[in-house]
């Protein structure tokens, strides 16, 4: 893992959350984006080397369920691999779960693969690789 | 604010969970250390410019009345700022309430500042600066 790709943080209304953000890390989201395999809303801020995600749910999506749940905030960490399949079989071979066999398109030009909170102590873990344009 | 310096993760035990992230990171700790003043035992794992703090409490603490309320999970975003009291000025005047009016004493040689997450989005924020050994 590379780095910390982005931190995805769950909120109810992406508009008002964009004003919030834009001044708690003094800068402007660079780009919003509508996912519509998850029926979710995103946009995303740039801190150095990384970057911040807002989701907002659209009704009946895991983000609404999220925020029912445990109100608004951090709701998954994303990190940078290189080969995202070659981590996800490192993964599965420690024991983890992961939350689709294959990696699926995500935000923001990205290969995504999910592991499973209850195997990593309550901690939502993306994995993430830029899709390659060549 | 120039990078995610860390993500803060609360759990219970830190051996055990030590152990879990250095198979889901693919390397060891670098540090563990005692927080005094908060009455926590932290350890920190570097992935490229990021790290993952993960705190244990000690019973009585913030991070045991997390875990009580919420289960182990994320716990907070810290980012490096070049010059914590002109962002604590800078947020405070976008409106933001901070949890001190100084800097305190952090883990891994830093000042740290906590921003309320009432005011945040639910997220809780920690500004840190590199304390200078010059």
């Amino acid at each position: 893992m590379r780095k910390i790709e982005h931190i995805g943080i769950a909120v109810k209304n992406i508009n008002d959350a964009n004003h919030l953000y834009e001044k708690l890390l003094g800068t402007k989201a660079y780009k919003q984006e509508i996912v519509e395999s998850e029926n979710v809303t995103t946009s995303f801020f740039r801190v150095g080397p990384n970057k911040i995600e807002l989701v907002a749910g659209q009704g009946g999506d895991a983000i609404s369920k999220f925020i029912e749940k445990r109100g608004e905030g951090i709701h998954h960490i994303a990190f940078d691999v290189p080969d995202i399949k070659a981590e996800m079989v490192r993964l599965k071979a420690e024991g983890f779960t992961l939350l689709s066999d294959e990696p699926k398109k995500g935000a923001d030009n990205k290969w995504v693969c999910f592991v499973h909170p209850k195997t990593t102590g309550g901690v939502l873990v993306e994995l993430c690789q830029e899709i390659s344009t060549t």
